[in-house]
């Protein structure tokens, strides 16, 4: 099956490479007769698009969101959304160097392995840009939920080695890191503007909560909401690793203490991270996932040429030093697209 | 969409429940005019059936395969193979008490949410159970793996607080907690008999392996090997994280330290864990789960009653007191689900 | 995609061949808490099975469906149902002579060709038999059907070169040819027993009507209504069309003619057959298709060896002079899937 | 599932309405590396668009398509082809008349009962337009099915009450019903033009011949290569039936006489149409589709307002007479789509 597609009932299919003629989405199944405007897309782009601040990429694009179909007199038809974005800071000269040498960190190696080619030009179809697509598609499906009372807060939990201690979800889009504590934002920006100027990057953790989901959301036993939640996080670029609740940590755990006991009212801990079997418990939704440091550093690596030679290589050029900032709004984003597709399977079943 | 068929070209679809008339799977797709026998798939279902050792559950299921269509005079013939096992050990008698209580860190909660009703003999359709199934389709895709020089080993990285500092699949089958280090395998024997006899239990964490695969498996953007592996093993009921190659501690790492640099012969590293941008690499496929400790123990524990009311409970009973050991066949399985899967989309790829 | 599964909400997957291990199905996507018990699957099972009356083969299966899992105290639970019938009257003996000839009208050459090799006992899984499975999943959907006031009624229209004149649905039950109008079926079933009697076999044109569907069922543009349904028919053995409302005919008149006009209370006619771009129109869904005449005859034709030798052969044994009577549930059961999948979908994309 | 998007391995989704912001398709899973330009797919929309003939509608439509990613250097790259067309003449005051009609045979009443509302511009989504889409996809499928010696063509074998008598390959592009018999085209096109003038239109019936297929193509037991290819052609709006092979036919003839014999160079006959068992035989594969006489007719018809009061309509405007000649590449195009889909399976099958 190929590989551009995401979701049942609410579908998004992606497109596009990081130069050339754009990147949009096409997004099905959305409920008929919802307000939607470019206005209510472009804003999340907007917290996505590069050149926000000194501690992202200064490439200049202006993301604009085109929506081409599927809406009429301001409501959505129930037929596909399409949405575009054009590429315009596209520099394919800037690449020639990039063109016979593998970038240590990129999938220029993979993506000629698998495709026997490859547009060498940015990071072709394996750019960040792709999620450009997968915003505008979270907006729509951001806009469904809202009408069911659900928000989604994603923010930096750690770069750079600081840790955030607190978690403040209005300081998110207060500070340029979009960290959840505006003490360990200004160490963390100074820490990634360091690794900047010696470039180098940083990697970081962010993290995702989701309130107001009822109980009962997921599909045993393959579609379990973290298991499908986990697929849609590793599909974004730079992600190694996810956990749920208490993740990792419950491997050190004994069950008596991480069982969530339950009261008359509810769970008293929430150490699952509100999915237990793979449905949701009621309690917020909860999980963190592990980016990686930028691939592209200008200090000199060991790579090999297309041709299997040995050299040297320094990805000059305009990128991210901690691309968490800009990742905040793609985890969103997939976490909206699966949430919506879950509550309309949810509604099937017992239809 | 329903949720218990998983996979495109190789598919397997699940059935069953812990007690009543038995679980299986169906597998389609498989390649016709391979050698398939019932032994092939006992082998790995006695790895995951209880009463392996005292360190798992007592509960005594024979689990014997029984293969019904798709293999005809030993050669599978390219249409769907049913596997059956049928369940022996049934006492719904040994529930009554759970009939009306939710077990902390179980899914009967969300499962009564979820569907309105529940089959609360043991945990129905949410039984660790379901996944003899997943192990009776992983024997299969195993064999045809097995024929392109692609070998998964799992094993028991840590547990009950104790770690292996090595790592030797020769002695994974040689201790009851299939650990990859003998000296650890045997503290970690040690403190969990200790929690089981404390009426407790203990979290792992498992970590898989897989060596022979070429590079350029994985299909972008939404269906990365890593994303759709992720899927596969947040899937098994108790894992609540998954990370590739250096994970979460990938998050601290600067990119100049964690980019794997690459020499004419290979890679000099493996932080990426056999995976970049979604596709594998050719180095070896390596990453980790976060197993929970067993939600059943029998030290007394707060809950609710189906009707709201406050109560407590023991779950009293035949449980793992660490599923570690068990899990590491399923986990393999659904490894050898996904790697075969991709390896029929490659190949209709590039058709 | 591997293709023993149908539908997407509601979805099944077929197993199992003629000989060996059984046939039967998993249906998954069932709304939970419907009462569904073994007898009200067996009740449609018993009108496919073989040796109805002297109209149908003589071969022996009694049919008898087992019900393994997803119900609870006599309830569907929202997990996947399995239901296995085995196979009895099997005499693989018999067929020693059909392993080195192909048959004529029959899969045996392009199973061998698709797969390298065959199972050549009976058809395998190009068995007629396969179509159990389907009759079992479509008693389920007809209940859930019920529920919402929906009931189909398939028929045969014409066999043996007769056609009823007049549709009495009350009648269809009452003579061996499952015709809509007593005196054809007489003229009918005194055809068939010739042909039989000479070894030969009749073809004929099945109908369907669906009464009680709402306006709104249907996905455009690719999963219409009438593209769905015609996918499910002509997955049938021995359909080799299908048609709606007009049909044919439409091709010889005009749009004055063909389009059905409104009226305040609906429509005046029914020329679309209860379809109108994709999606139902609140008529009477109404569809015939073409059946072959059964592939198995005693006189004597042409055919090849597999080694591809000329040679001739009689496909002597147990075969039904015509499969019109026999098809008719498995017709109604494929359209009770498409159905209920897309009840489903409907409000799925609504919610 | 959303229905917008066709196929599995090589799969697309269309997007787009009759008026507003253009239509168009995403296509994925196209082998890499094969020579692709708008050139080759601009060849099919020239036989698809407007005003080729005056016995299509005069409306005007450049139907230029521009292709915006998945290809690189003039080759395809295995990831998703965007192909988008502007709208041009859309005049969407020409359409006040029926914002509050339904205009009998379309399917105005239909979408306003499934979705809630309805784009009436035009006919929205249902319109005829999104198959632009779809003959686009189709030339890519075609690309790479020459590579496999694959052609298709398809024709218009009867219309307006006139059957061609002979089939020629070679007269279809020479004449403005795409007939395949000179003598029957100047005939069809006299028939229809007398129709267009009394503001009526015609039905009639597309053949489709593939050559070059080898045995071996289609999946069993729901994904049949007839089964699949019915629901491709249903899904063409104003298809009404399909037909395989001697089709409806059959069910008047004898066993003996339909089943195809074999000799040890092939099949005798080929009543089958290249398909049994749902695989193909390797036999040129043979189907025909009912076209039902266009809906739109300016002769005075009965219809209903959206508020249920009865009233008359005149569709006038420019539509097409027959829609015969322009379905025909659109027919092309869903064969040639499910014909490389399933190449790309069976290679799948036995890797």
């Amino acid at each position: 099956m190929a590989g551009s597609t995401f979701g049942t009932e609410f579908r998004i299919t992606t497109f596009g490479e990081s130069h050339g003629g754009g990147v949009g989405v096409v997004v099905d199944g959305v409920t008929p007769g919802v307000d939607l405007c470019e206005a209510d897309v472009q804003k999340d782009l907007d917290r996505r698009k590069p050149g926000q601040s000194d501690l992202t990429t200064p490439r200049q694009e202006a993301d604009e969101v085109s929506l081409r179909s599927g809406v009429f007199e301001g409501k959505t038809t129930g037929t596909p959304i399409l949405m575009l974005l054009h590429n315009r800071d596209a520099r394919p000269g800037a690449y020639d160097d990039i063109k016979n040498k593998f970038r240590p960190g990129h999938a220029d190696f993979t993506y000629l392995r698998k495709y026997g080619l490859r547009d060498w030009r940015g990071s072709g179809r394996a750019s960040g840009r792709e999620t450009a697509g997968r915003v505008a598609a979270g907006a729509v499906a951001k806009k469904l939920l809202a009408r069911r009372g659900v928000s989604i807060f994603a923010y930096t939990r750690a770069a750079a080695g600081v840790t955030c201690e607190s978690v403040d979800t209005d300081v998110i889009e207060q500070n340029p890191m979009r960290a959840c504590d505006l003490q360990a934002a200004g160490e963390m920006a100074r820490r990634v503007s360091e690794l900047r100027d010696a470039g180098d990057s940083a990697g970081g953790i962010v993290e995702c909560v989701t309130v107001g989901l009822p109980a009962g959301l997921g599909e045993p036993v393959f579609d379990k909401l973290d298991a499908q939640l986990a697929k849609a996080i590793l599909s974004v670029g730079a992600v190694k690793g996810v956990e749920f609740g208490m993740g990792f940590d419950a491997a050190n755990m004994r069950g008596s203490e991480h069982n969530d006991a339950m009261r008359a009212d509810g769970f008293a801990t929430n150490h699952a991270g509100g999915v237990i079997g793979g449905i949701s418990t009621g309690e917020p939704l909860l999980f963190r996932l592990a980016v990686k440091p930028t691939s592209s550093v200008s200090v000199e690596q060991q790579t090999a040429t297309v041709d299997g030679a040995e050299t040297t290589i320094r990805t000059e050029g305009r990128h991210d030093p901690c691309i968490c900032p800009r990742i905040v709004p793609v985890v969103e984003a997939m976490t909206a697209i699966v949430l919506e597709d879950f509550f309309k399977r949810q509604v099937a079943l017992h239809a």
